[in-house]
């Protein structure tokens, strides 16, 4: 196994909404053509929204669950500015302020919102993790 | 808002333990003095592992919940045959499997595994997807 991750699914309740959420934050569809399922290349990787029932049933996997996923997604940012601009520009493409930005205990600066299904998005400035120009992360050894 | 995902962070019961499941499955630390954390490089992202329940208090959420998390990270292959390879590199390495290789709908064949604390990883070759050299998905337009 090379050391790496391709693509995060969103189990989502529907996908045009979920979609929609994406796009007012600027993001393109990449596959349109695909039913079902959207895609949408994040850097390297690709995020994909596809409906939770299915998600679980292509596991072996009962839908059912609820409370915190345990999991964020993280939205690095270039400046510590940008933080409070993102957070903004998510709630008013319908997304949930989860927590308004604030000074965390490494350094950073972060706050989080909530997809239109309660996916939680970090959204943060570190100043340890710069990025490339192409916003992917290099971490130091 | 840049349309990328800079890192992920899995909300992890015991960090040791989840990080040396990956670390079976050849994966190696970055950043190894960050103390409490735990985090891999994944391609152009990082794979991050976070006390749950400190995940939780960042976010100022409350920790609990169970069941499916509705959220299935992905690696996908070069191959057909590398899908059943590294299912049973991932239980070698302490994983549980979800679910065997199967041909799926689309034209897939992938399978399921979790990591310690159940977090979904899908193998999946999808010769739609073809992967760069380094193991990143371009998407078609």
């Amino acid at each position: 196994m090379e050391q790496r991750l391709t693509l995060v699914t969103l189990g989502v309740k529907d996908i045009a909404r979920s979609a929609g959420f994406y796009e007012r934050l600027g993001w393109v569809r990449s596959v349109r053509q695909a039913e079902g399922v959207a895609f949408f290349q994040a850097g390297g990787i690709v995020l994909s929204l596809y409906p939770r029932a299915e998600l679980a049933k292509d596991a072996g996997l009962a839908p059912e669950g609820s409370g915190f996923p345990g999991i964020a997604l993280a939205y690095n940012t270039r400046t510590r500015e940008e933080v409070d601009a993102v957070l903004t520009e998510a709630v008013a493409a319908g997304g949930t302020l989860v927590r308004p930005g604030y000074e965390i205990f490494w350094g950073g600066y972060v706050g989080f919102f909530a997809d239109p299904d309660g996916f939680l998005w970090e959204v943060a400035w570190n100043p340890m993790f710069p990025l490339t120009e192409d916003g992917a992360i290099v971490l130091p050894a």
